[in-house]
């Protein structure tokens, strides 16, 4: 590779409270490798790619690139743009090595989940097939913990300890004005897994604990089965704290919100999703007559750095730096995994993945995490969480109070191209 | 007052992240005072008294009381049961006196709102009229803020901290995907004032920074002004976040979510609201043709122990402390307000007010701290609210990387009287 070769790191779709983290690890590691030319920003993804439109991330100080891992959500930007296949997106994917090709840009890291790891993978067919020199590596990033081949994602440690604390916290508000405000539904995210919804099991130390009932999409969902769990736990507690997922499925794999009605399709095609805890509380008002609140985190869920898992903050700036390491070390076309070298001491270390690999698979919570009863957690999904929530990510707090967080300066690159979008 | 002379704590309304900081204060200090006998718990409030359900807090381990300082929620137990006038609800007057004889109880101390400002009033002065010796006194707390005759209240500070943040966090999320997901409403708590609101107008250090747009109950709020107001804050960002205190107004003073058919009242007769972040998205989606997420953080607002002033903590407890000192020393009928000395360094007193003053009063956000175009804060009111959400309060974690809350024992006091309620 010449000596002038250039860096692009890209984020993509719903931020985390880690995301930064692993691009932080990326370009210091870019940064201090010596045999990397400047590090660009793509100014919201791919989107900033196909503009042409490119930040020099290596003429940021250096304290403003450290405080990436104390900044929560995607600080170099982030878009929703989905590329489909090499045939159907042929355009968009030419336009990306052009932009390469007139920035000298021969590495590329994508932070990202399942679509991103397809979409670095194409672009690396096609620079591979046009003779593009090029290595893309991918950086895992999700919330919602359903990356193949990585026995967790950076970003999952972080939201399972916020919504535990969340689901314990409101739980505790619940318990105190139990005589009317009986019931209190917290809705989560997770579109198809239920990684979010079952961390929040680990609030539940002892049975008077919250959260009395967990909902995943991973289990069936009745209403009828919904009434008679409330009733089993107001008669044992005279309260009832329960926990959704935002993607439950009735028999027929509808999504409740599409089957009532509040239906809608994001850009990438996904269903949009929203209001789950609005219809379970009206079924269980009308059903069981009790009072009903709901809170939904929405995306301070994914955003909330005040209350990091430290743990999560370290692995997902692991996971960036190796992304870089492995690079510069002549791997191509891997996305970099977490791996469970043990759990008790836990130990975890790094592995790569194929981006192929990545991209067509998909983790559920497994079926030995859910009770048989399909409205709580096991032992075993405990085991699983609790390592990843340990420890307290350190914030910068102002003298206003408030948590500092970094945004960059932005300079940003001439372009050399054509209007693209 | 006799020797035997045993004391009554009870918590009203909605629980607060620091109401059992100001009964820690209580307790403590009544225990230690030497001159009160036992130290009563109400199990959920004045309900707690009226059936006799009382448990002895003396007998709680010293740890357990001294934890409440990090225990979000009311951990004696609160309720939303309201006492009308002494004429309209004279047996439950009559029946709380009932109670205080047969538990030889002649300290009552209730911390809550203007209601339960009221209702330790009224008790106080029948029991004055039947020559029951008691001591009334009251301790403030509410998110709300809106309590008179005190500079701020017990547990605001916690709330606009965390509210404050989320609004930072869940800002920078919307930064990082404004090309789709350009809208973002974050609904607060805040029914009559719109302190809760105001509160996260802190967040915003510099013009770019969220929020963008706050409303409060205070100001007259109408769509066309939304629209407009939004479509100026994308013409100069592409992306806008907004903050609604739930009980936003219309014109003809009717809430928005009144005037919007979602209408209904809780049991004190106050409307019951929510759903304004969806009615103000859904106009902003058909008006300016932009996508619009919402966040509702409910009750967690106002339980995040996790993210607390440690400021409020300790105004909270000292509160407490000062209710049972004032009580000792002979005064009776008041509830303890905190007083602002000086802003600049930041001191903090505490003096008293007369309950029937609290009880009959109620504090906006005044019109200085609102911007002229009312959609914003002053100057003035980052003055007012940066001192209340210095330092973060302590938490204990656990072993499963969780904070550790409290919850009493609850030895039960054995039942002299007949079953009331």
């Amino acid at each position: 590779m010449s000596a002038a070769a250039n860096a692009i790191v890209a984020q993509s779709g719903g931020p985390t409270t880690v995301i930064n983290s692993s691009a932080c690890g990326v370009i210091q590691e870019a940064i201090n490798s010596g045999t990397i030319g400047r590090v660009f920003g793509a100014n919201n993804g791919i989107l900033g790619v196909l503009k042409e439109d490119v930040f020099d991330i290596s003429a940021e100080k250096p304290q403003i690139v450290e405080a990436l891992k104390q900044t929560p959500a995607a600080a170099i930007g982030s878009c929703r743009y989905k590329l489909k296949s090499l045939d159907d997106s042929m355009a968009d994917y030419e336009r990306i090595l052009d932009v390469f090709k007139a920035h000298e840009i021969h590495y590329f890291f994508y932070i990202g989940g399942n679509d991103s790891m397809d979409t670095a993978d194409r672009v690396n067919k096609l620079a591979a097939q046009t003779g593009h020199e090029l290595v893309c590596m991918g950086v895992p990033k999700t919330i919602d913990n359903d990356l193949a081949c990585t026995d967790h994602c950076p970003g999952y440690g972080s939201v399972a300890k916020y919504v535990a604390t969340c689901a314990m916290e409101a739980g505790k508000d619940t318990e105190a004005l139990y005589t009317t405000d009986t019931c209190t539904i917290l809705e989560v995210m997770g579109r198809n897994a239920g990684w979010i919804a079952a961390a929040t099991g680990l609030a539940c130390r002892n049975p008077q604990d919250a959260p009395h009932l967990i909902y995943m999409p991973e289990t069936v969902f009745t209403f009828d089965k919904l009434v008679s769990d409330v009733k089993e736990v107001l008669k044992r507690l005279k309260r009832v704290f329960i926990v959704v997922g935002e993607g439950l499925k009735n028999e027929s794999g509808e999504y409740i919100t599409a089957a009532s009605g509040a239906f809608g399709k994001d850009s990438f095609g996904h269903a949009q999703l929203g209001g789950v805890a609005e219809i379970l509380g009206a079924v269980i008002e009308k059903e069981v007559g009790i009072k009903v609140r709901f809170n939904k985190l929405g995306t301070n869920q994914r955003s909330a750095m005040h209350f990091a898992s430290l743990t999560d903050i370290n692995e997902a700036y692991m996971c960036g730096k190796m992304a870089a390491r492995a690079a510069l070390a002549g791997e191509n076309g891997k996305m970099v995994t977490l791996v469970r070298e043990s759990n008790a001491p836990y130990k975890c270390t790094t592995g790569l993945a194929e981006l192929s690999d990545v991209a067509n698979g998909e983790k559920k919570v497994p079926a030995e995490y859910i009770n048989p009863r399909g409205n709580h957690i096991t032992e075993a999904m405990r085991d699983y969480v609790r390592p990843l929530v340990q420890g307290e990510a350190p914030i910068t707090i102002g003298e206003d109070g408030l948590p500092v967080y970094m945004r960059f300066e932005r300079k940003t690159i001439e372009k050399k191209l054509a209007k693209y979008l």
